[in-house]
Protein backbone atom coordinates (compact mmCIF):
# COMPACT_ATOMS: atom_id res chain seq x y z
CA UNK A 1 0.00 0.00 0.00
CA UNK A 2 1.17 3.40 -1.09
CA UNK A 3 1.15 6.38 1.73
CA UNK A 4 1.14 9.62 0.42
CA UNK A 5 0.76 13.13 2.16
CA UNK A 6 -0.80 15.46 0.08
CA UNK A 7 -2.40 19.09 -0.39
CA UNK A 8 -5.96 19.11 -1.50
CA UNK A 9 -8.41 21.77 -2.15
CA UNK A 10 -9.11 22.02 1.25
CA UNK A 11 -6.64 20.78 3.28
CA UNK A 12 -3.65 18.28 4.16
CA UNK A 13 -4.05 14.88 5.16
CA UNK A 14 -2.35 11.45 4.58
CA UNK A 15 -3.68 9.37 1.80
CA UNK A 16 -3.67 5.94 0.54
CA UNK A 17 -2.57 6.44 -3.29
CA UNK A 18 -4.21 3.89 -5.23
CA UNK A 19 -4.66 2.39 -9.11
CA UNK A 20 -3.28 0.35 -11.36
CA UNK A 21 -2.70 2.46 -14.02
CA UNK A 22 0.26 4.75 -12.79
CA UNK A 23 -1.05 7.39 -15.16
CA UNK A 24 -4.43 7.68 -13.53
CA UNK A 25 -3.35 7.00 -9.59
CA UNK A 26 -6.27 7.84 -7.16
CA UNK A 27 -5.49 9.90 -3.40
CA UNK A 28 -8.06 8.43 -1.24
CA UNK A 29 -8.31 10.37 2.08
CA UNK A 30 -7.80 8.41 5.62
CA UNK A 31 -8.29 9.75 8.82
CA UNK A 32 -4.99 10.04 11.33
CA UNK A 33 -1.87 8.58 10.17
CA UNK A 34 0.16 5.32 8.24
CA UNK A 35 0.89 3.92 11.35
CA UNK A 36 -2.77 1.86 11.86
CA UNK A 37 -5.11 0.41 9.51
CA UNK A 38 -6.13 3.22 6.77
CA UNK A 39 -9.88 4.72 7.76
CA UNK A 40 -11.20 6.12 4.46
CA UNK A 41 -13.33 9.27 5.01
CA UNK A 42 -14.51 8.29 1.34
CA UNK A 43 -12.97 11.56 -0.04
CA UNK A 44 -10.27 11.12 -2.74
CA UNK A 45 -9.03 12.83 -5.39
CA UNK A 46 -7.09 12.17 -8.77
CA UNK A 47 -3.59 12.60 -8.01
CA UNK A 48 -3.15 15.06 -10.57
CA UNK A 49 -5.72 17.07 -8.91
CA UNK A 50 -3.56 17.18 -5.96
CA UNK A 51 0.32 17.99 -4.63
CA UNK A 52 2.25 15.22 -2.74
CA UNK A 53 4.30 16.21 0.33
CA UNK A 54 6.74 14.62 2.05
CA UNK A 55 4.78 11.70 3.10
CA UNK A 56 6.34 11.67 6.35
CA UNK A 57 7.90 14.85 8.79
CA UNK A 58 10.14 12.68 11.02
CA UNK A 59 11.61 13.69 14.06
CA UNK A 60 14.68 12.67 13.06
CA UNK A 61 16.76 11.70 9.77
CA UNK A 62 19.28 9.15 10.58
CA UNK A 63 21.85 8.56 7.62
CA UNK A 64 24.40 6.33 7.17
CA UNK A 65 27.16 7.60 4.78
CA UNK A 66 30.31 5.83 2.86
CA UNK A 67 27.32 2.84 2.53
CA UNK A 68 28.68 2.32 -1.09
CA UNK A 69 32.01 1.09 -1.97
CA UNK A 70 32.06 3.15 -5.22
CA UNK A 71 31.09 6.46 -4.17
CA UNK A 72 33.34 6.32 -1.39
CA UNK A 73 36.31 6.31 -3.86
CA UNK A 74 34.74 8.99 -6.14
CA UNK A 75 34.21 11.56 -3.62
CA UNK A 76 36.68 10.16 -0.91
CA UNK A 77 39.45 8.87 -3.02
CA UNK A 78 39.90 6.35 -0.55
CA UNK A 79 39.02 2.85 -0.40
CA UNK A 80 35.41 2.05 1.46
CA UNK A 81 37.63 -0.23 3.81
CA UNK A 82 39.55 2.76 5.11
CA UNK A 83 36.49 5.04 5.28
CA UNK A 84 33.71 2.55 6.54
CA UNK A 85 30.38 3.62 6.65
CA UNK A 86 29.82 6.18 9.20
CA UNK A 87 26.58 7.64 10.96
CA UNK A 88 25.08 11.59 10.41
CA UNK A 89 22.08 13.41 10.99
CA UNK A 90 19.97 15.63 8.64
CA UNK A 91 17.53 18.04 9.94
CA UNK A 92 13.82 17.97 10.03
CA UNK A 93 13.66 21.24 8.67
CA UNK A 94 15.23 20.41 5.50
CA UNK A 95 12.80 17.64 4.58
CA UNK A 96 10.63 18.62 1.19
CA UNK A 97 8.64 16.51 -1.12
CA UNK A 98 7.85 15.42 -4.59
CA UNK A 99 8.74 18.74 -7.13
CA UNK A 100 9.56 21.13 -4.10
CA UNK A 101 12.64 23.12 -5.68
CA UNK A 102 15.92 22.29 -3.75
CA UNK A 103 17.19 25.86 -3.03
CA UNK A 104 21.00 26.72 -3.29
CA UNK A 105 22.22 29.40 -1.25
CA UNK A 106 25.06 31.31 -2.67
CA UNK A 107 27.75 30.12 -0.42
CA UNK A 108 27.16 26.54 -1.09
CA UNK A 109 29.45 26.36 -4.14
CA UNK A 110 29.11 22.21 -5.13
CA UNK A 111 25.84 20.43 -4.45
CA UNK A 112 24.96 17.23 -6.09
CA UNK A 113 22.35 14.54 -5.69
CA UNK A 114 22.62 12.16 -3.78
CA UNK A 115 19.95 8.94 -4.88
CA UNK A 116 19.18 6.57 -1.69
CA UNK A 117 16.67 4.18 -0.22
CA UNK A 118 15.18 5.50 2.55
CA UNK A 119 13.54 3.10 5.56
CA UNK A 120 10.33 5.06 6.90
CA UNK A 121 10.18 3.67 11.13
CA UNK A 122 6.86 1.68 12.18
CA UNK A 123 7.11 1.94 16.11
CA UNK A 124 9.42 2.78 18.90
CA UNK A 125 12.60 0.71 19.01
CA UNK A 126 15.86 0.63 20.79
CA UNK A 127 18.59 -2.71 20.65
CA UNK A 128 16.34 -3.95 17.43
CA UNK A 129 18.90 -7.53 16.20
CA UNK A 130 19.89 -7.49 12.54
CA UNK A 131 17.28 -10.51 12.26
CA UNK A 132 14.43 -8.84 13.41
CA UNK A 133 14.66 -5.11 11.50
CA UNK A 134 11.52 -6.02 9.19
CA UNK A 135 9.86 -6.01 12.56
CA UNK A 136 10.35 -2.10 12.96
CA UNK A 137 9.85 -0.93 9.09
CA UNK A 138 6.32 0.93 8.41
CA UNK A 139 7.76 1.29 4.73
CA UNK A 140 10.26 2.44 1.88
CA UNK A 141 10.36 5.60 0.08
CA UNK A 142 13.00 7.21 -1.74
CA UNK A 143 15.99 10.26 -0.69
CA UNK A 144 17.99 12.92 -1.81
CA UNK A 145 20.42 13.36 0.17
CA UNK A 146 21.31 16.62 -1.14
CA UNK A 147 24.64 17.44 0.05
CA UNK A 148 27.02 20.81 -0.68
CA UNK A 149 30.33 18.85 -1.37
CA UNK A 150 32.41 22.01 -0.49
CA UNK A 151 30.78 22.48 2.56
CA UNK A 152 31.12 18.86 3.54
CA UNK A 153 34.60 19.10 3.06
CA UNK A 154 35.37 22.61 4.60
CA UNK A 155 33.44 22.12 7.31
CA UNK A 156 34.50 18.34 8.15
CA UNK A 157 31.22 17.77 10.22
CA UNK A 158 28.65 17.00 6.98
CA UNK A 159 25.27 18.56 8.98
CA UNK A 160 25.69 21.47 7.30
CA UNK A 161 26.86 20.77 4.18
CA UNK A 162 23.54 17.98 4.31
CA UNK A 163 21.29 20.35 6.42
CA UNK A 164 20.81 23.04 4.54
CA UNK A 165 16.48 23.70 4.17
CA UNK A 166 15.32 22.05 1.16
CA UNK A 167 18.39 19.72 1.32
CA UNK A 168 16.33 16.58 1.66
CA UNK A 169 13.44 15.65 -0.71
CA UNK A 170 11.69 12.66 0.21
CA UNK A 171 9.07 10.64 -1.50
CA UNK A 172 7.01 10.35 -3.31
CA UNK A 173 5.48 7.92 -1.12
CA UNK A 174 5.75 5.21 1.35
CA UNK A 175 5.39 1.55 -0.08
CA UNK A 176 4.28 -0.14 3.26
CA UNK A 177 4.10 -3.69 1.37
CA UNK A 178 7.58 -4.42 2.30
CA UNK A 179 7.23 -8.37 1.82
CA UNK A 180 6.47 -7.21 -2.19
CA UNK A 181 10.15 -5.69 -2.46
CA UNK A 182 13.69 -7.12 -2.40
CA UNK A 183 15.30 -4.60 -0.68
CA UNK A 184 18.57 -6.65 -1.11
CA UNK A 185 18.33 -6.34 -5.35
CA UNK A 186 16.87 -2.60 -5.69
CA UNK A 187 17.96 -0.60 -8.70
CA UNK A 188 18.24 3.09 -7.94
CA UNK A 189 18.78 5.37 -10.52
CA UNK A 190 19.04 9.04 -10.74
CA UNK A 191 18.69 11.53 -14.06
CA UNK A 192 19.67 14.73 -14.02
CA UNK A 193 17.94 17.02 -16.67
CA UNK A 194 20.41 20.12 -17.85
CA UNK A 195 19.77 22.14 -20.35
CA UNK A 196 16.57 20.51 -21.76
CA UNK A 197 19.05 17.46 -21.91
CA UNK A 198 18.57 14.64 -19.70
CA UNK A 199 21.37 12.22 -18.41
CA UNK A 200 20.93 8.60 -16.60
CA UNK A 201 24.03 9.78 -13.35
CA UNK A 202 23.46 7.09 -11.02
CA UNK A 203 23.01 3.55 -11.73
CA UNK A 204 23.34 1.06 -9.12
CA UNK A 205 21.75 -1.59 -6.95
CA UNK A 206 20.99 -1.88 -3.39
CA UNK A 207 23.27 -5.19 -3.52
CA UNK A 208 26.23 -2.88 -3.49
CA UNK A 209 25.71 -1.41 -0.39
CA UNK A 210 27.86 -2.44 2.17
CA UNK A 211 26.16 -2.22 5.52
CA UNK A 212 22.79 -4.32 5.10
CA UNK A 213 19.20 -3.33 6.27
CA UNK A 214 19.40 -5.35 9.30
CA UNK A 215 22.85 -3.99 10.04
CA UNK A 216 22.13 -0.62 9.73
CA UNK A 217 18.94 -0.94 11.81
CA UNK A 218 20.84 -2.86 14.72
CA UNK A 219 23.70 -0.37 14.58
CA UNK A 220 21.15 2.30 14.97
CA UNK A 221 19.31 1.63 17.68
CA UNK A 222 22.31 0.69 19.38
CA UNK A 223 23.07 3.82 20.19
CA UNK A 224 19.52 5.86 19.60
CA UNK A 225 15.86 5.22 19.95
CA UNK A 226 13.84 5.53 16.60
CA UNK A 227 10.44 6.79 16.86
CA UNK A 228 7.62 6.16 14.64
CA UNK A 229 7.80 8.03 11.09
CA UNK A 230 11.71 8.46 11.54
CA UNK A 231 13.79 8.19 8.50
CA UNK A 232 16.35 6.03 7.68
CA UNK A 233 18.96 7.16 4.42
CA UNK A 234 20.97 3.91 3.52
CA UNK A 235 23.69 5.53 1.33
CA UNK A 236 24.47 6.74 -1.90
CA UNK A 237 26.04 4.57 -5.06
CA UNK A 238 28.08 6.43 -7.18
CA UNK A 239 27.56 8.81 -9.99
CA UNK A 240 27.04 11.95 -7.52
CA UNK A 241 27.47 15.36 -9.57
CA UNK A 242 26.47 18.98 -9.10
CA UNK A 243 23.30 20.40 -10.17
CA UNK A 244 22.59 24.38 -10.80
CA UNK A 245 19.55 26.21 -10.94
CA UNK A 246 17.39 25.42 -13.92
CA UNK A 247 18.39 21.48 -13.52
CA UNK A 248 15.78 18.80 -12.84
CA UNK A 249 16.95 15.71 -10.63
CA UNK A 250 14.84 12.36 -10.76
CA UNK A 251 15.86 9.30 -8.56
CA UNK A 252 14.16 6.24 -9.57
CA UNK A 253 13.39 3.40 -7.77
CA UNK A 254 11.47 0.61 -9.14
CA UNK A 255 8.83 -0.51 -7.01
CA UNK A 256 8.84 2.25 -4.92
CA UNK A 257 8.45 5.13 -7.34
CA UNK A 258 10.05 8.44 -8.65
CA UNK A 259 11.14 11.43 -6.65
CA UNK A 260 11.52 14.44 -8.91
CA UNK A 261 12.93 18.04 -7.85
CA UNK A 262 13.17 21.30 -9.71
CA UNK A 263 16.56 23.51 -8.45
CA UNK A 264 16.53 26.71 -8.22
CA UNK A 265 18.04 29.86 -6.17
CA UNK A 266 17.76 30.00 -2.85
CA UNK B 1 11.66 34.11 34.58
CA UNK B 2 12.03 30.35 34.89
CA UNK B 3 10.09 28.38 32.79
CA UNK B 4 10.43 24.32 33.55
CA UNK B 5 8.65 21.42 32.81
CA UNK B 6 7.55 19.48 35.44
CA UNK B 7 5.99 16.03 36.25
CA UNK B 8 3.98 16.26 39.30
CA UNK B 9 1.64 13.96 40.97
CA UNK B 10 -0.91 14.48 38.56
CA UNK B 11 0.74 14.19 35.50
CA UNK B 12 3.60 16.64 33.43
CA UNK B 13 3.00 20.38 32.57
CA UNK B 14 5.28 23.31 31.86
CA UNK B 15 5.54 25.12 35.05
CA UNK B 16 6.98 28.91 36.21
CA UNK B 17 9.55 28.03 39.07
CA UNK B 18 9.57 30.89 41.20
CA UNK B 19 10.90 32.21 44.55
CA UNK B 20 14.13 34.10 46.08
CA UNK B 21 15.29 31.69 48.20
CA UNK B 22 17.15 28.95 46.20
CA UNK B 23 15.95 26.45 48.44
CA UNK B 24 12.55 26.89 48.82
CA UNK B 25 11.84 27.40 44.99
CA UNK B 26 7.93 26.88 43.93
CA UNK B 27 6.55 25.41 40.48
CA UNK B 28 3.59 26.89 39.39
CA UNK B 29 1.49 25.16 36.79
CA UNK B 30 1.04 27.31 33.76
CA UNK B 31 -1.66 26.70 30.68
CA UNK B 32 -0.09 25.92 27.24
CA UNK B 33 3.45 26.55 26.49
CA UNK B 34 6.88 28.93 27.39
CA UNK B 35 5.74 30.98 24.33
CA UNK B 36 3.46 33.00 25.08
CA UNK B 37 2.89 34.94 28.76
CA UNK B 38 2.10 32.76 31.58
CA UNK B 39 -1.72 31.57 32.03
CA UNK B 40 -1.62 30.47 35.81
CA UNK B 41 -3.74 27.61 36.56
CA UNK B 42 -3.24 28.03 40.04
CA UNK B 43 -2.12 24.69 41.01
CA UNK B 44 1.58 24.90 42.43
CA UNK B 45 4.10 22.25 44.29
CA UNK B 46 7.42 22.66 46.39
CA UNK B 47 9.89 22.47 43.61
CA UNK B 48 11.29 19.81 45.95
CA UNK B 49 7.85 17.47 45.95
CA UNK B 50 8.23 17.37 41.77
CA UNK B 51 10.58 16.02 38.79
CA UNK B 52 12.31 19.15 37.05
CA UNK B 53 12.36 17.36 33.64
CA UNK B 54 14.05 18.18 30.30
CA UNK B 55 12.53 21.69 30.11
CA UNK B 56 12.34 21.68 26.08
CA UNK B 57 11.25 18.66 23.99
CA UNK B 58 13.29 20.01 20.68
CA UNK B 59 12.77 19.64 17.24
CA UNK B 60 16.47 20.01 17.01
CA UNK B 61 19.43 20.42 18.41
CA UNK B 62 21.94 22.33 16.82
CA UNK B 63 25.45 22.39 17.89
CA UNK B 64 28.91 24.76 17.06
CA UNK B 65 31.66 22.24 17.64
CA UNK B 66 35.52 23.86 18.94
CA UNK B 67 33.73 26.92 19.94
CA UNK B 68 36.45 27.49 22.63
CA UNK B 69 40.21 27.27 21.69
CA UNK B 70 41.53 25.85 24.83
CA UNK B 71 39.22 23.07 24.50
CA UNK B 72 40.03 22.25 20.54
CA UNK B 73 43.49 22.39 22.06
CA UNK B 74 42.65 19.40 24.25
CA UNK B 75 40.85 17.05 22.22
CA UNK B 76 42.06 17.98 19.01
CA UNK B 77 46.09 18.77 19.97
CA UNK B 78 45.71 21.98 16.98
CA UNK B 79 44.96 25.36 17.24
CA UNK B 80 41.70 26.85 16.73
CA UNK B 81 43.11 28.28 13.64
CA UNK B 82 43.39 25.72 11.94
CA UNK B 83 40.14 23.79 13.05
CA UNK B 84 37.54 26.70 13.11
CA UNK B 85 33.97 26.11 14.95
CA UNK B 86 32.29 23.72 13.23
CA UNK B 87 28.39 22.50 13.25
CA UNK B 88 27.09 19.75 13.77
CA UNK B 89 23.54 18.26 15.47
CA UNK B 90 22.30 16.16 18.51
CA UNK B 91 19.02 13.84 17.78
CA UNK B 92 16.28 15.00 19.95
CA UNK B 93 15.95 11.21 21.76
CA UNK B 94 19.23 12.02 23.09
CA UNK B 95 17.77 14.64 25.40
CA UNK B 96 17.02 14.25 29.23
CA UNK B 97 16.67 16.63 31.94
CA UNK B 98 17.78 17.12 35.42
CA UNK B 99 19.22 13.84 37.63
CA UNK B 100 18.17 11.74 34.61
CA UNK B 101 21.11 9.15 34.77
CA UNK B 102 23.29 9.32 31.74
CA UNK B 103 23.60 5.61 30.31
CA UNK B 104 26.46 4.82 29.21
CA UNK B 105 26.63 1.98 26.34
CA UNK B 106 29.54 -0.71 26.38
CA UNK B 107 30.97 0.48 23.32
CA UNK B 108 31.57 3.78 24.12
CA UNK B 109 34.83 3.62 25.86
CA UNK B 110 35.76 7.42 26.99
CA UNK B 111 32.28 9.13 27.73
CA UNK B 112 33.36 12.75 28.54
CA UNK B 113 31.07 15.58 30.03
CA UNK B 114 31.06 18.95 28.13
CA UNK B 115 29.52 21.26 30.08
CA UNK B 116 27.69 24.42 27.58
CA UNK B 117 25.28 27.56 27.45
CA UNK B 118 22.71 26.69 25.45
CA UNK B 119 19.65 29.02 23.88
CA UNK B 120 16.31 28.01 23.20
CA UNK B 121 14.68 29.28 19.76
CA UNK B 122 11.57 31.47 20.54
CA UNK B 123 10.20 31.93 17.22
CA UNK B 124 10.17 30.15 13.58
CA UNK B 125 13.73 31.85 12.23
CA UNK B 126 15.19 32.23 8.98
CA UNK B 127 18.58 34.23 7.29
CA UNK B 128 18.58 35.91 11.32
CA UNK B 129 21.70 38.97 11.24
CA UNK B 130 23.40 38.82 14.03
CA UNK B 131 22.72 42.46 15.58
CA UNK B 132 18.90 40.52 15.51
CA UNK B 133 19.77 37.19 17.58
CA UNK B 134 18.20 38.58 20.55
CA UNK B 135 15.10 38.96 18.85
CA UNK B 136 14.28 35.09 17.57
CA UNK B 137 15.60 33.51 21.81
CA UNK B 138 13.15 32.24 24.12
CA UNK B 139 15.96 32.36 26.62
CA UNK B 140 18.78 30.28 28.00
CA UNK B 141 19.82 26.95 30.10
CA UNK B 142 22.34 24.38 29.99
CA UNK B 143 23.73 21.90 28.08
CA UNK B 144 25.54 19.05 28.66
CA UNK B 145 26.83 18.01 25.42
CA UNK B 146 28.19 14.18 26.44
CA UNK B 147 30.46 12.61 24.20
CA UNK B 148 32.00 9.90 23.38
CA UNK B 149 35.87 10.68 22.54
CA UNK B 150 36.62 7.51 21.10
CA UNK B 151 33.27 7.06 18.88
CA UNK B 152 34.25 10.38 17.67
CA UNK B 153 37.52 10.16 16.32
CA UNK B 154 36.67 6.37 15.17
CA UNK B 155 33.41 7.34 13.15
CA UNK B 156 34.79 10.69 11.91
CA UNK B 157 31.24 12.23 12.07
CA UNK B 158 30.18 12.94 15.83
CA UNK B 159 26.34 12.11 15.28
CA UNK B 160 26.57 9.06 16.84
CA UNK B 161 29.15 9.90 19.51
CA UNK B 162 27.11 12.82 21.23
CA UNK B 163 23.86 11.74 19.81
CA UNK B 164 23.86 8.39 22.11
CA UNK B 165 20.07 7.97 23.98
CA UNK B 166 20.75 10.34 27.41
CA UNK B 167 23.82 12.20 26.24
CA UNK B 168 21.97 15.81 25.63
CA UNK B 169 20.88 16.14 29.29
CA UNK B 170 19.11 19.88 29.17
CA UNK B 171 17.87 22.29 31.88
CA UNK B 172 16.82 22.48 34.54
CA UNK B 173 14.69 25.46 33.18
CA UNK B 174 15.26 28.33 30.83
CA UNK B 175 15.55 31.76 31.94
CA UNK B 176 13.63 34.15 29.41
CA UNK B 177 14.67 37.16 31.34
CA UNK B 178 17.55 37.59 28.70
CA UNK B 179 18.29 41.26 29.79
CA UNK B 180 19.79 40.26 32.70
CA UNK B 181 21.81 38.30 31.82
CA UNK B 182 24.97 39.05 30.29
CA UNK B 183 25.78 36.47 27.75
CA UNK B 184 29.58 37.27 26.74
CA UNK B 185 30.81 37.20 30.04
CA UNK B 186 29.24 34.36 31.82
CA UNK B 187 30.77 31.06 34.30
CA UNK B 188 30.72 28.30 32.91
CA UNK B 189 32.04 25.56 35.56
CA UNK B 190 31.88 21.74 35.73
CA UNK B 191 31.88 19.61 38.84
CA UNK B 192 32.53 15.57 38.96
CA UNK B 193 32.00 13.78 41.80
CA UNK B 194 33.82 10.64 41.39
CA UNK B 195 34.17 7.84 44.46
CA UNK B 196 32.87 10.57 46.86
CA UNK B 197 35.13 13.23 45.84
CA UNK B 198 34.06 15.85 44.00
CA UNK B 199 36.61 18.43 41.98
CA UNK B 200 36.35 21.59 39.62
CA UNK B 201 37.05 20.31 36.00
CA UNK B 202 36.14 22.93 33.91
CA UNK B 203 36.07 26.44 35.19
CA UNK B 204 35.70 28.86 32.04
CA UNK B 205 33.53 32.27 30.83
CA UNK B 206 31.12 32.67 27.45
CA UNK B 207 33.80 35.26 26.93
CA UNK B 208 36.08 32.79 26.03
CA UNK B 209 33.58 31.90 22.71
CA UNK B 210 35.36 31.98 19.51
CA UNK B 211 31.42 32.40 17.52
CA UNK B 212 30.06 34.38 19.95
CA UNK B 213 25.87 34.21 19.60
CA UNK B 214 24.91 36.88 17.14
CA UNK B 215 27.33 34.96 14.23
CA UNK B 216 26.34 31.72 15.53
CA UNK B 217 22.54 32.32 15.29
CA UNK B 218 23.27 33.86 11.60
CA UNK B 219 25.49 31.01 10.63
CA UNK B 220 23.00 28.68 11.53
CA UNK B 221 19.81 30.38 10.14
CA UNK B 222 22.04 31.22 6.99
CA UNK B 223 21.83 27.44 6.31
CA UNK B 224 18.38 26.03 8.25
CA UNK B 225 15.23 27.40 10.08
CA UNK B 226 14.93 27.33 13.15
CA UNK B 227 11.95 26.36 15.38
CA UNK B 228 10.54 27.32 18.44
CA UNK B 229 11.94 25.04 21.16
CA UNK B 230 14.89 24.29 19.05
CA UNK B 231 18.15 24.06 21.31
CA UNK B 232 21.56 25.62 20.10
CA UNK B 233 24.39 24.16 22.05
CA UNK B 234 27.49 27.07 21.88
CA UNK B 235 30.58 25.03 22.80
CA UNK B 236 32.57 23.70 25.39
CA UNK B 237 35.58 25.42 26.73
CA UNK B 238 38.62 22.85 28.02
CA UNK B 239 38.84 20.67 31.03
CA UNK B 240 36.15 17.88 29.86
CA UNK B 241 36.64 14.37 31.18
CA UNK B 242 35.94 10.49 31.06
CA UNK B 243 32.83 9.48 33.28
CA UNK B 244 32.28 6.12 34.51
CA UNK B 245 29.18 4.59 36.22
CA UNK B 246 28.82 5.75 39.53
CA UNK B 247 29.91 9.51 38.72
CA UNK B 248 27.78 12.50 39.39
CA UNK B 249 28.58 15.57 36.83
CA UNK B 250 26.69 19.06 37.48
CA UNK B 251 26.94 22.10 35.11
CA UNK B 252 26.49 25.42 36.81
CA UNK B 253 26.02 28.65 34.77
CA UNK B 254 26.03 31.70 37.43
CA UNK B 255 22.31 33.47 36.68
CA UNK B 256 20.95 30.08 34.89
CA UNK B 257 21.33 27.38 37.99
CA UNK B 258 22.78 24.12 38.06
CA UNK B 259 22.43 20.91 35.78
CA UNK B 260 23.40 17.86 37.42
CA UNK B 261 23.18 14.03 36.67
CA UNK B 262 24.55 11.00 37.32
CA UNK B 263 26.40 8.41 35.29
CA UNK B 264 25.12 4.92 35.09
CA UNK B 265 25.35 2.06 32.51
CA UNK B 266 23.27 1.49 30.00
Amino acid sequence: MRFGRIAHPDGMCFAVIDGTDENALVAKEVEGTPFTEPNYTGREWPLADVKLLAPMLPSKVVAIGRNYADHVAEVFKESAEHLPPTLFLKPPTAVVGPEAPIRIPEFATKVEFEGELAVVVGKPCKNVKAADWKSVVLGYTIVNDVSSRDLQFADGQWARAKGIDTFCPLGPWIETDIESIDIDELPIQARLTHDGETSLKQDSNSNQMIMKMGEIIEFITASMTLLPGDVICTGSPAGTEAMVPGDYIEIEIPGIGKLGNPIARA
